[in-house]
Formats: C-alpha cells, structure tokens, sequence
C-alpha cells in the first residue's frame, strides 16, 4: 500500500479524475463529489439487500454490471430514500446534468447518496454545481473522499500498485462509513477504481467477492442501509490485462487486501467507537455458519460494551456464538482467545490473570479469535466498541 | 387482573406456596428461590433455543413435560452456563437437596439460575440453605419474585382469576428480565403458574403459545441468554378443568394476556430503559415475517436511540423493516403511525407539525403502528429505548 488513509494526497489510477465541491445542500464542507474515467470503463457493483432501496441504488443495479461507465456522481446530506417516483426523477436529472457537462449518455454517469432518509434530494442545488463539479475534478482521491464523508471523522482513500506480468496497475479505494450529521443510518459507500483491463464478468465476480470479505463483514450497529454500495471501475489505462491465473491471483489478493484495509477503517471510525474489534471464527464446518457467528460477535451489544469497558467477558462471546447458531458440540471442544490470552479451551474456563486481561485490553484493536476445531472454514469480521458516545450521536441530533 | 407489577402481595393459585432466601452467594438480598405445589403438578416448558444452553435448561429439558413436578428451584448470581459436567453435577445437587426436603424423588424438582456465565454454582451455600428455603415458603409470589432478580429494579409478578363453566381458577406469573448486578445475559425467567386441571399436551401446547406472543416478541438488547425458559405448572388443586372450548379459550385468553403484561414489565424495566416501545406490525402477507419485522424494529439500536431522544425518525423505523426482508412492494402501501400520527403512507412520507409530534413522544410507552396493506397477518413485539445508561451498566460493572 502507498498510501493510508487520510496521510496524504492518494494518486488515482491511469484514466481516472475526481472531485468534490460544496453545493450549498450543507453549509460549509464538500457535498458532492465525481469520479470520472477519461475512457468508458467496465463497472460492476454490489448492493444494500434491503428491500427499502433509495432511487440510486436502483437505478445503478438496473445498469450494472456494463462496459460503457463514464463516472460515478454522489451527495451526502440527503439519501434520496424513500422518496418514491419523485425521488427516481430527480435521481434521474443528477445523472443527467453531470453526464451534460462531461458530454456523455446520461446512463453512462452512476449515482449514489448518503444522508437523511426520506426528505426529496435538492436537485437544483446540485444541477447547479455539476460543472463547476466535473471541471474542478483533481488526479487525487481526497475532495471526492471527503464530499461523501457524513459523521465520519476521517477521509478513507488507499491507493496500491500490482506488478502483474504486462506491467504495473494502480487500484484505487475511497470509502465512508458511519452515520450523518443528521444520522439516519450507518450508510456504506465503496469505489473501487483500477487501470487494469477487466471483462464484465470478472468485475462483476471480483467485487462481489471483494466485498463478501470485506464491507459485508463489519458492522457498526448491526443496522443495514437503504443505500450502501459498491462499485468497482475498471478501465484498462493501464494497457495492462489480467494474462494468466498468476496476474488474476495477483490482483485479487490485492483487491481483496485493500477492500478489508478499508473496511477496517470504516469499523474503527464507527460513530462513538474507541476501538477496532476483529473476530475470526476458525475452524468451522460451515463457512456462511462462521461468517454469521463472526458477525454476530461484532454485532453484540453486551461484547462491545464489555470490550469498551476492557473487560475480558469471554461469557457474552460464548452466549453469542450459541444464539448464532454455533452447535453446542463445537462449543465443548473450542478454544476462544482474546489478544493472545487463551480465556475458554474444551467446553471449560480457562483460569487467567485478569489484570493482564485487561490491560491488554488498552490496545485501540482488540482480536478476539475462536477456533472452533470442527472444519476447515475461517471468517473474519470487524466491529466497533459501544460507547455513551454513540447513544449520544443518535439521540441528541437535532 | 386482581394484582400488577410490584404493587403488593400477590396470592398464588391454590395448592402453591413460594419463597426466596439469601443464601450467602449475593452479599445480602434473597438470592435463592423455590415455587412448591402441595401436589403433583403438571409441568411444560420452553427454552432458549441459544444452542450454549445452561446446565439447569439441559436438565429441565430433558423432564418436560411431566406429570410429576413438586417444585421449580432458583437461583440468581450465578448462571451455570459454560460450566461443562461439573456444571451439570452441581445442577443435579440443587434439584436432589430441595427434594430431600420436600420429601420427592429429584427430578420432580425442576431448576433454573440466572447470573454471570462461566462461573461453577457455588453449591455448598445453596445446599445448606435448601431446608429453610423450603420451609419458610408463604402463599404469595413476592419472596421468590425478588429471589430471582439480577439488575432488574422490580420484582414482576401478576395474578388473575377466571371464572369457567366448573368455578373459578387463579394463573399467577412472575418473571424477571434483564441484567444482573454483574452483568453478563439479559436473561428471563417466566413462571406461570395455575390450579385448573391440564393434560401434559395442553400444557405445552399452551405455554408454547403463550410464549410465542408475549416473551419471544420482547427484546432490551437482541442478545438471547444462554438460561432463558419459561416454565408452566398445573396442579389442578381447583378441581376445576376445562370442559370445553369456551372454557378453554377463556383459560387462553387470560393466560396469553398475563403473559402479556409480564413481557411488557420486562421490556419496561430493560437496562437503562425509560421507555417502553410497542411495535405492531399489521397486514403482513406472511405471520413469521410481521413478527420478525416487529422484532426487528424493536432491536435497532438507531430507532431505540432515537426514541430515548423522543424524535419522531420514521426514516430508520422504514430502513429496518426494509433489512427484515418486507417487501418493497409492501413499504410502497404502508402506513406508519407514531403516537397517533401518520408519518408516511403509501411510499411517501407525510407532512407533519414535529413539535406536535415530538411531545408526544415524551410518553413513557410510545405506539409504532405499521400497517403494510398487503395481507392478515398481525404481530406486536415490545422493546424499550437506548440510554447511555445502557452502556454504563454494561461496560462500567466492575
């Protein structure tokens, strides 16, 4: 990885631009933000499984998986969900205004939002701002990282570069995660960019996959949004293709690293979080059972609130684990260990020097693995700690 | 209902006595109750379906339904869950002392416990208190009602009487919900007890039923306990049965809605809670689906938060209905209430004076009503709001 997130400017593949302006939607900061790829690029997308889907979400999943995707436009502050046909309309002249200046089709430009649900998008506001929008965008990731932002606190952009057999090629990540100004919901945005020359298929493969390892396995509150979606744009100015299985193994492991770095981000930026959790079940029989049980351990308001209050209350994981599902006979012969401290083994307690435990517990990543030594399939998920701090941000809003 | 919640002595049916002692486990509240009927009772139960299940749930699981049952033993402080055979030996130990004293074979003494997982019951203190807790037994409900109690703040106990064709008959419940002094499950324990006559298949059928409408529609947290179970005993010391459907759909009613009002008494006093929240979801073309989008909007830590902040946000009420898997076809016909006011209807949201809105909402027990139009199925679940103080009590327990 060259670049971390937030360090400092992250470059953007070969072929590709963005931006992000101030539309006047929010009073001070960025508001809405482009990517543009100079070339038509290949554009996959997963996304929310909510069957409450804002107007961008349905629109982009009416066009992608696609070869023709000339940018992808997005505003913070309003959700444009649950805003019925008129909210599809004004989704529809976003689309359209930006597609004007860049001199494309209009269903050549994606779209998506984050914000508040329910209240209808100010379309004018945005019509107005798109050139300035498309004209201003930079070869830097930042302003677009940051016109998405709603309570994040931090702007997630990692830029890394594959040697592949044909020559190097750039992917580029930007994300956001938790919550609003105005929170409504934990919505997830990821962009996927790369330089590498990708068939629709195997965009499409790669990041649904991409995100099953990654964005699919973090949870701030276990509330999944209207609008969370993933894209991945591909647009092979690179000159450079995936020739063999080597290169396809090469970038996906990259592809794949970057999506969870990002997810992580995401996770530890959780609204009032002080900490990153990851959970890995390992050894399980079944790997949707381990991915659920992982989850479900990240997702558990008495574990992440023991984790905030660095108590090493192994009881709250087992209980969760059962509730997932996790078959009792696992549970007699699993070992669960917390930042290296062995707590549970065989179906008993472990006895342990609980003033270790704890300040072990200090550390800003807590780990929390379970081998459950009764098959071979592992998953990883990530969460956040529960704080006062995130009653707070969804109380006292207004 | 002839006596609520905590409001003074509450009688129990006929042929049943109860009482609670400290048993040196807690440092001085009762900790240590027993429900004992004269006769032989008819027992059924239903339990966690948490597959980590505590060493009293295997051992009760295994007996009902009986025809046979003498008393049901309690303690609270420690769970005995996560505590492998030496968990279950002292389980069998709790059940064989109090039988000795009731002079019955052991496994006509049932046995539940609620507290912190993991740790091995300390059983000598229970055995010798054994003798006293059986003999200072009184016709009432209060003793064991706050033997049972963790960090709830009000012992829960109710008594009704119905009249049927062959006299009258007396249900007294008592339960407790969540928390623990040392936090570790948000257990519940339901205890329904009756003096009509029942078959060990109406039993069950009945306390399945029962449960199905009032404890398995409440949530404080989503996390389900590794000791839940509700327990019903019938020793018919009325004389009086059910003769026929008028009497037994009397019977039901009445059992279902003291059920009820003990669920909501749980939700009522959650962790933190200030508010009670009820969640009906109407309409729905599918009944496990309506209750499992009730259920789900009484769980989301967005919509409790922003209850506890009395803000009207429909938006998360909508998206989490929408994660639950109703259907978008559904959410375009709905209509959602809060306190009276319609907040969104057929897709679209609707104006509303929010001041008027908002003070409604500083009511102790706020109504959502979702009517999604689209089918007969109805379900209600109960919740109660997200407080700091939810976090405090789980994190800062030590």
């Amino acid at each position: 990885m060259t670049t971390g997130p937030g360090i400092s400017r992250t470059p953007l593949p070969k072929g590709f631009k963005a931006g992000g302006v101030n539309s006047g939607v929010r009073r001070y900061r960025p508001d809405y933000g482009v990517i543009l790829s100079e070339t038509e690029a290949v554009g996959a997308g997963v996304f929310t499984k909510n069957e409450c889907k804002a107007a961008p979400v349905q629109y982009c999943m009416g066009l992608l998986p696609s070869k023709h995707v000339r940018a992808i436009v997005t505003n913070s502050g309003q959700a444009n969900a649950a805003t019925g046909q008129e909210g599809r309309d004004k989704n529809w002249r976003m689309a359209l205004s930006v597609s004007k200046t860049i001199g494309c089709l209009p269903h050549q430009v994606l779209t998506a939002s984050t914000g508040v649900i329910g209240k209808q998008l100010e379309i004018e506001k945005l019509e107005e701002a798109g050139s300035e929008l498309v004209e201003k965008a930079t070869d830097h990731a930042e302003l677009f990282a940051l016109a998405i932002l709603t309570t994040d606190l931090v702007p997630k952009t990692i830029t890394t570069e594959v040697e592949l057999s044909g020559g190097k090629v750039r992917i580029t990540g930007i994300c956001k995660g938790s919550g609003m100004i105005h929170p409504n919901m934990a919505t997830m945005l990821g962009y996927l960019l790369t330089d590498v020359e990708l068939s629709t298929d195997v965009a499409q493969d790669l990041v649904r996959k991409a995100a099953d390892v990654s964005f699919n396995m973090i949870s701030v509150d276990g509330d999944s949004s209207t609008n969370d979606c993933v894209f991945l744009l591909a647009n092979g100015a690179s000159g450079v293709a995936l020739k063999d299985d080597a290169d396809y193994g090469k970038f996906r492991d990259a592809l794949f690293d970057l999506s969870k770095l990002l997810a992580q981000s995401i996770a530890r930026d959780g609204e009032g979080a002080s900490k990153l959790i990851e959970v890995q079940v390992n050894g399980c029989h079944d790997l949707d059972l381990a991915r659920k049980a992982a989850r479900g351990v990240t997702v558990s308001p008495l574990v992440k609130s023991a984790i905030h209050g660095e108590d090493p209350n192994w009881g709250r994981i087992l209980a969760r684990l059962g509730a997932e599902g996790v078959p009792a006979s696992s549970l007699d012969q699993m070992q669960l260990t917390i930042q290296d401290h062995v707590l549970f083994k065989n179906g008993a307690p472990v006895e342990f020097d609980k003033t270790n435990v704890r300040s072990s517990l200090r550390a800003d990543t807590i780990q929390i693995v379970i081998d459950l030594n009764s098959g071979r399939e592992n998953a990883t998920a990530w969460g956040c700690d529960l704080s006062k701090r995130y009653v707070e941000i969804n109380t006292d809003y207004n």
